[in-house]
């Protein structure tokens, strides 16, 4: 597979350096508008060719599929071109700025039979991958609640607001987690900087079963935390994404629910406190994974994990929490997928 | 100063051994329903009387002060005929279980002129006076947001939801260190144990100038938390309780914000990154420092730091939350405070 | 069992509160060379005689075991007049400043049939206990290493060097979870405040079979760490004392040694990882076990697990380590235990 | 200049990777005996020569220095014959087997007048740069102890023990953050593979003035730790390289002696506790500084920070230290620096 990468700002030199890594891959042409970015980039692979027009690199035959690595409003336009010029495409997330974009991205990508994958990148995590063994193999017991703080001094993204930047990991780790679809979402949010989008960001998702999700993320925090808490019936899983090496604890603790002789309108809860433990886990490269896992679904036509279909699912989720959010936290129905495509 | 303690349950402990250390203090009698806490107290303290008839305790004449741990669901009758015996009150947080009680106390502690303390225990942590101090002096510049997490494996209470008994801690905090009224709420929350209140819960409340607050409790987490971020523009404080003795970090960290020549319309946004202090703190117990003040507003009339009017604000907010939580976050407003009495 | 406690300083006050709590004891007696500590005994408990001769408590025909937390340069002298005045004693760690004088208080007790007890404390904590247990299940496999670091600003003691006060918890853990006797030491140490015992210190104890320790106290410490790594040939123990719950991790990690096939003299290493384990612990105070454990000692005639020879072990090793000190890390051969005593 | 690099095992890669990234250096050549590991340089440098004779290497005129990164026991002699070749050196640390060794690469480098620079790359991190600054400074007062634990799951070496595998880095790191040299050295440790060098070693320095530093080291170790200790009359400093962002730590603690007033003979001493600084710290990758570094001595003729001279003292004291660990810590005094050379 021969590839073209799109923008080698902050994420594409490590599409470039993972892409390098598959040895059936082959980066051969790297596109960005500034000439100092693409100056590093022959430094660096001085066989990789450059070029400040990304639309040359469209155009070039020998391409069979390109890495998209730019801001979210130019990923419908630069996706649309690169399907249109039958190159399979792999886009940064989140997949577009509006659900009406993905459809029609997702639409043409299946039109052409071409595969649209979007890098949801916490997916190819050794742990979350663990976390939905766990979570498969029932040890939670029935699952009620799941919780992430995602905060850091961040970027600031011009296009987008905090949450389509931070919240966007967390809607795709669920997803992969937890397969069932929300049904309405309430977020608050603010801006502190004039005229841009809102730089704290805070989401509840409401899933049949109640089962409850919050997702908590913050562009001007001082300090970086990744913390996310999964609570099930009968274990809860804490999951620290900067520990270097226990990044999984699985806790065996939890209540007990009874019901008192006394009454029959009386319940009693119980602690329960047990062992905890913490899985060792792999220590594979998520993009590496990626990389192979997108060669593999061009090689033998297989759905990716993480298809144009799973990103429009976050971008659905997130384009009804900024309108909530625009409400002050007013509750908004999703509908169910498929539906606004009918 | 002469005190009946009504409650030996969880905190009635604390505040026992806490007046009994003020030299001007004096704990003559101990109320609880148990035998069994009763006989504790016994062992320990073989000088002070023990009952299980509450009511005993306060009609006795040669109490001056009773301070209250009990359930919230007994609070308001518990105080109102205590106060209706000429005592001064130490109650437990929250006051009230409604505001309408709330006001009611409030009312008749100021017709009588006795001391109503709600025991809002934080306000009087060093840690807590020592963000008031720093916030006070102007260094962390305009406020931006506070935003605390605080879960663990907690007590379920049988008579109120999650936020009423941990949000409410918080609530007394930010009234202490920013003293300007919310003006609405939204929250979300969930029980996942049927016919109990909400175990989990997250507050949103909006106040003016772009100041935010989120606020996020939960009594089934398998860990504890205790984490509060407090951001401005021009530093940030980090201030975990649960740190031995680095309680609070201050962080030299930010953005600037400026406009770009290249535009009229394009603000940039640049990143500063300096050092981070952390304040020493005396190391007084909090609960000491308010037995003492205690008996100040008892003895010279002085207006308690958390008064009956403190702990009512806590109430109408916590109202309101419980509100929107109904409503799956729909956000309510706050009335100013003063309004609703009228 | 009626108990007496000489000294009311750092200590005294929980093994007065510890003995209150255990229902067959009674603390009658404290005493204090100062005034103002008995004055805090009579207010937190009036029931309580004290007085500043602690003869004239030893003398008391009414009590049958004195409790002894004051500087250990006056051990040997007041646990001597105890003993002869026919009481059981419960003394503060290290037992004795000279194995000689240890030795002397172990015939005597042993004379008279009393109860000699060196308040051991850790030996009693549940983490300390379940190592025993994890170590006594063949777990770990072959023991290869005790490694422990406690350091923070101390309390600088007059009469002892900072080994003598935190390296005596290590020797007292190390003897209960691993009871092969050191056959050498080395240490290492200096002072810092001009004629004062040295206030940092290194050990290393030599033992049998390739086992080593070493212990790393520091009483100029700016933070406080209480760690210990137990090595074994599968598993290894990180107890972290300061932790609030996970205190004890047991992780599956080693190495495998295997002899290539290349070379007969080759030794190739592998490296295992695994998963960490960490075991729920009791949450019982150990002092609490330690006052039942002495009391039930008292009652049956029984062996303290913490006895005056095991308080005795420990005095040698420390004896030992002073002399290797003062000559720069100059090994110093233990005696067999009982060979100095023939 | 034009560089050759010996060795693509473990840390040559980030040599080839930063030696690139210097504006002024290109990477011309690469050698290592496996065809494996060249084949990797191929993939992600196709402009790379490489080859599996290190001789080849050293021969070709168009190389000016060569960055040598192999087993120490083939350090000498591949110096040796790169300055033969009239090559600069780059070299891993520690600089040779044996202190004689490394006289012999000192006196050649200074004879052809090339650059001899061992790679002690702690020296280049921000962060030991910024402890030399607060030292310096004298904001630490009288310099009292150096204390690090460095121990983690390591690579066990075959031809070295771990002390110079580990411990060269906290040798290298304390003198140059306190350039006097150790007057003795004692040190223990152990070996738990037969035949195999020890992998737990300890290490006590001493110096004029009753500064102590004491050096601990373990290849075998559950957790990987890396926490230094630097106590002052005045400050310490907490330096903890695992810190993503918080490394180095000022306490404001300590104590105060005074002379009490009731004995000429007692010395008093205060506890003292003030406020902790973070100072925040560049974020240069280490080996970049230093690429730099090389690249200035060679082209200016400037000395390097860590010349073999400054490798030199690292191997006595590592000599030294070995030979008292053969003798369970039996101290061993160190010749004045150039004293052996006469």
């Amino acid at each position: 597979m021969r590839i073209g990468v799109i923008g080698y700002g902050y994420w594409g030199p490590n599409l470039v350096r993972n892409f390098l890594e598959v040895s059936e891959c082959n980066v051969v042409a790297v596109s960005d508008l500034s000439e100092d970015r693409l100056r590093l980039v022959r430094v660096r692979y001085p066989a990789i060719e450059t070029t400040t027009d990304c639309l040359a690199l469209l155009s070039r035959p020998d391409i069979d599929a390109v890495a998209i690595a730019t801001p979210v409003s130019t990923h419908y336009d630069l996706a649309l071109r690169a399907l249109d010029a039958g190159k399979h495409v792999f886009l940064t997330k989140p997949l577009t700025q509006t659900a009406e974009q993905g459809e029609r991205l997702v639409a043409e990508a299946a039109r052409r039979k071409l595969v649209l994958h979007v890098d949801h990148t916490f997916v190819y995590t050794p742990a979350v991958r663990k976390i939905r063994e766990i979570v498969d193999s029932g040890e939670l017991g029935e699952l009620y609640y799941y919780d992430s703080v995602r905060v850091n001094l961040g970027l600031f993204q011009p296009d987008v607001n905090v949450i389509w930047d931070l919240a966007a990991h967390d809607l795709s780790i669920m997803s992969y987690i937890h397969p069932s679809a929300p049904i309405a979402v309430s977020a608050t949010g603010m801006s502190h900087v004039p005229n841009k989008p809102a730089n704290i960001g805070f989401l509840t998702l409401f899933f049949a079963n109640n089962v409850i999700a919050h997702l908590h993320v913050n562009w001007l925090a001082p300090v970086k935390l990744r913390r996310t808490l999964i609570g099930g019936s009968r274990k809860m899983i804490l999951y620290d994404d900067l520990e270097p090496s226990e990044k999984i604890k699985v806790y065996d603790k939890g209540i007990t629910v009874s019901n008192g002789k006394e009454s029959l309108y009386k319940t009693l809860i119980g602690y329960r406190t047990g062992d905890m433990w913490a899985p060792q886990l792999e220590i594979t490269e998520a993009l590496q994974v990626e990389a192979h896992h997108f060669l593999d679904c061009v090689s033998t036509g297989k759905r990716s994990l993480t298809d144009g279909r799973a990103g429009l699912t976050v971008v659905r989720i997130l384009e009804a929490a900024t309108q909530s959010m625009s409400q002050h936290g007013h509750p908004v129905e999703l509908e169910r997928e498929g539906t606004a495509a009918t």
